[in-house]
């Protein structure tokens, strides 16, 4: 390898002790380099998707969505940019993927709409998840999905993939192994250590033996970077669950990720432990209850569950309703119970609400909204806090990351799955643990780390990556200018401004006349609106002396009727003007004139 | 006036050990009874204002503003709806503010809008504040402000109101004792006790007095009803911020609440302390620091100070910037900083920004935006944590909260400025020190307290209080309806359609042409447009067979348009038809035609 760069770059005379130059040393040798470069991911949390090129292989690991702020108008989803995998279509051999969350898998459907793949590699819990949303694309036949556990291998011409076993909020989760032509790279995929957990073990002894053989990268999880300690165990929360499910007087509600099966079954085995029948609310519920019998992960009796009909048969110490919407989300089953929209359940004197989950940043607001109805009907809400534990992140803070670190023991680190002060965070822990600080790789979405010789380095190029907006069922995206549009529809709303000419004439037919939504209410506000047709009237007028061109006549109407909004309102409304030229109208009139003047 | 009210009620016949019918117990007689009712502060955090009425006298405390979540698209505030005091203004005997905060003071502009008020009694730093705010409103001349302290006295024919210090987040909080003719109630303001605060300390010593001689109502901030154990001392967090202050090897940028003047004082003497020269930033952090300077709170050095132009003098070690912004508000300056349009300051290597504050519900994914931004422009960010104490709330958590109920034993006790699950959770706090269940008054905005001979139960009559929307300069508020339409624009956008017909004809004198935006983008939806275009015109053509409205006209288009565009696009955005009715255009070209032919 080492020759071959020095064949390939044989432009400057180089100096014993003089380093090489970094403009050289960081450009690509796309024949025998290994690349490694994210679509998404990295700045992020959300839409992990992270390639591994060599020559004419690639493979990716993960295709997940990120679900918008507020500030992306009715955005429902952001999914990577694959345009450069588009291109480079025949290079990819595997699409990996490392668990089923959708951030690391809700970008299948829109990935295969423009990808022709053969197959998906996905552990046993995540390959459900993927069957099921790709019969509601209708996509289930355009690909198959080919089971992996921490066992399975994955070969290519130049790529030998392998995995380890993870614990995470869902099962089946694995770490990913890469054994390329330039070294060997662990991506962690997203995990959490957990001395006492809830299904299979991490494989220390595997991770052990990784760092051992030797690996030149780590990619980790910087999800928590930002969080001190170690987690709570999830057998911890089994117990809390346990324990409040025993105290609860009356009817118990538990609201907790769908996902996260594990802690689901445990809610179960509670309820059947506390003899309580179960019922289930919420579609992504009961799919993944559906998912989990079927997997042989959850395991109560079939006549443990009854279903909405059967809740008033049963006195309320019997009953355990599991359901969605520990998010807010305004249409879980959670929020219409609270709201008293929901078709089988209203809240009576006595319920306790369990919300086995903590609310993820931005749904702070939604969350505390719901908890306030629910209080407000009548329910003893009860959220997780420090001290009482009915809830436990699936990520690793900062000392779990110190050990998977220590594990690995890895040459360079390259943080993943994180905002980028998570990534800063991450890189510092990494120093601590001895990967020095000119070995961390601190990248962007479409920075490429190149693996040379078991060296690696940041390359002096890019692949192109933008945020792909998704709104309803258009997987081609929506353009930031329309986000834009809505951004200032959404604070001020819009004016349209319908002016009549006759180009022929330079003459205005109509009257400019006013439509407006979301800008002030009309009853109110006749008078501001006739006034601003006349201002626009006078400007157009005056305009029209000379000839104009349709182009100046809408800048004519924004730039006399824009300041005297605001001046009135105090708002911004976006103006439309529409012209409307009576070419057509006349002649047809003209001709119906002519008409009616023969008789 | 026990036998006042036996004689305004004798109606019924009692006897002895059967209790008194709910539906007369509840009504009130406006004469003698004492009435306490918010206008805002229940249910919300925000937009405190609290009144307390007897026969023609109302005193009002407090007026504030809230500020608005992101579903409420472009509001700038929401205010109470003060439509019952314009009502009964001539009853208004005083406004008193309680301490400076925007929830407390913010309403007052617009209360004058709509009120003549002739004074405003309020603590000295309020009174400053509410001047600058006026000021700004050009509102200075409408009201003389009082000053008032812990000794004050306000006497109106039926009330006398008497005040004690509290500790709060801003200087000069006060509680209030009113003196009514059917009892005493105190209404705390927002408070915590901090037995090593800066500034003044909370009057104990009046506040056990009170609670000697017997209170009937205690109305107690609820804000950190649901938060464990005792605050953190302000000392603490001057203490943790002299220690980064003096550990930073670079500039230190410090943002924090502008508000909080003792907190920003500390920043300052801990700046000179550690030998730093201070610049201040932003709007409302240099209006503090100026109102402090005069106030006496900010006593350090003129010489201290330096302007933006005077940092490239100084090495990096002899700065301390203080900042608006610590809430990722995006026009403030840290925002602005983060950014790189600040005009004096750009991020430079080795500066370490330190948040002296937490984001509030709601403000997180924004806050975690400019934490992102600034540590990707190459800054130190410290944000405030439970092992750092960077910043201590204002408000009162439970223990402190059981503080104030043993020291004031009310017979009554109403939790407000708290959300729904807030002022539950004070009131089950209020249980266990000894207020029993039944004297609890959980209110909602507009629910009437009676007050009568030292009893309390809730009126079965309300008061109108509605939220009221304020955009831009519009006292007058925004109406609901304008609000719902933004909410569907900036998640959907709009599609208008012009149609020209005459209606004397019943013909299509213009083909139907669209205009959208935040809809799709443009340009690659032409051929939708089109489409769409002829959807229109073809349900129109049908329509306009047999004599129709503009009403039935506008139905057609929608109800062709909108599934239409559904199934096109799974969007729904707003269609608003537009129909012109080319009569005027008509008389005007039949006459041009005739004047053309005639030569």
């Amino acid at each position: 390898m080492t020759e071959n760069k020095a064949a390939g770059s044989g432009r400057t005379v180089r100096y014993s002790g003089v380093p090489e130059p970094d403009f050289e040393r960081n450009s690509i040798n796309r024949r025998t380099d290994t690349l490694v470069y994210a679509l998404g991911g990295l700045g992020e949390v959300g839409k992990n998707m992270y390639c591994i090129e060599h020559d004419d292989e690639i493979i990716i690991i993960d295709c997940g969505v990120l679900f918008p702020e507020d500030e992306l108008m009715g955005v429902d989803y952001v999914i990577p940019d694959f345009t450069y995998l588009v291109k480079n279509q025949a290079k990819i051999k595997a699409l990996i993927i490392t668990h089923g969350h959708e951030d690391h898998i809700g970008g299948i459907p829109f990935f295969l709409q423009s990808i022709h793949l053969k197959q998906i590699y996905a552990p046993r819990f995540a390959k459900a998840l993927i069957e099921k949303k790709l019969e509601e694309h209708r996509l289930s036949r355009s690909v198959k999905i080919v089971e992996i556990d921490g066992d399975s291998r994955v070969r290519t011409k130049h790529f030998n993939v392998g995995f380890f076993n993870t614990v995470h909020s869902i099962p089946d989760s694995l770490g990913v192994l890469i054994n390329t032509p330039n070294g060997r790279i662990v991506e962690t995929g997203d995990f959490k250590f957990d001395l006492t957990p809830i299904g299979i073990q991490s494989d220390y002894q595997k991770m052990a033996y990784i760092g051992q053989i030797g690996v030149t990268l780590l990619m980790s999880d910087s999800t928590n970077s930002g969080v001190p300690g170690f987690s709570i165990s999830e057998k911890r929360v089994a117990a809390s669950i346990v324990d409040q499910m025993r105290r609860t007087p009356g009817r118990l509600l538990v609201s907790t990720f769908a996902s996260n099966v594990l802690r689901l079954n445990q809610i179960l085995e509670a309820a059947v432990q506390c003899n309580r029948k179960v019922a289930v609310f919420g579609r992504s519920m009961e799919n993944v209850v559906e998912i989990g019998k079927r997997m042989g992960v959850i395991k109560i009796p079939e006549s443990s569950f009854i279903s909405g009909n059967e809740l008033n048969t049963l006195p309320a110490n019997r009953i355990c309703i599991v359901c969605t919407g520990s998010q807010g989300e305004p249409l879980a089953a959670l929020s219409r119970i609270a709201n008293g929209t929901h078709r089988f359940i209203k809240i009576i004197p006595g319920d306790t609400v369990l919300f086995s989950s903590n609310p993820i940043p931005g749904n702070g607001v939604s969350v505390s909204a719901v908890v306030n109805q629910l209080t407000r009907v009548g329910a003893n809400v009860i959220t997780n806090s420090p001290l009482t534990s009915f809830h436990t992140t699936g990520h690793a803070p900062v000392e779990e990351q110190k050990l998977m670190l220590n594990l690995i023991k890895p040459q360079y680190f390259m943080p993943v799955h994180g905002e980028y002060k998570m990534l800063v965070q991450h890189a510092a822990t990494a120093a601590e643990t001895g990967v020095p600080k000119d070995r961390h790789m601190i990248c962007a979405n479409g920075d490429i780390v190149v693996l040379r010789n078991e060296e690696c380095f940041i390359a002096n190029e890019r692949i192109q990556t933008d945020a792909i907006y998704v709104d309803g069922n258009d997987a081609s995206g929506l353009s930031t200018s329309v986000i834009k549009d809505r951004q200032i529809l959404a604070n001020n709303g819009m004016v349209a401004v319908i002016v009549t000419i006759d180009s022929r004439y330079n003459k205005i037919l109509c009257r400019p006349s006013l439509v407006s939504r979301g800008f002030v209410y009309i009853k109110d506000s006749q008078t501001l609106l006739k006034e601003a047709e006349l201002v626009v009237y006078d400007a157009l007028k005056k305009k029209m002396l000379q000839r104009t061109t349709f182009g100046e006549l809408k800048n004519t109407i924004r730039s006399c009727l824009e300041p005297f909004l605001y001046q009135r309102t105090n708002r911004n409304p976006i103006v439309i003007p529409v012209i409307l030229n009576q070419q057509a109208a006349i002649a047809e009139i003209q001709s119906r004139t002519a008409h009616t003047r023969r008789p």
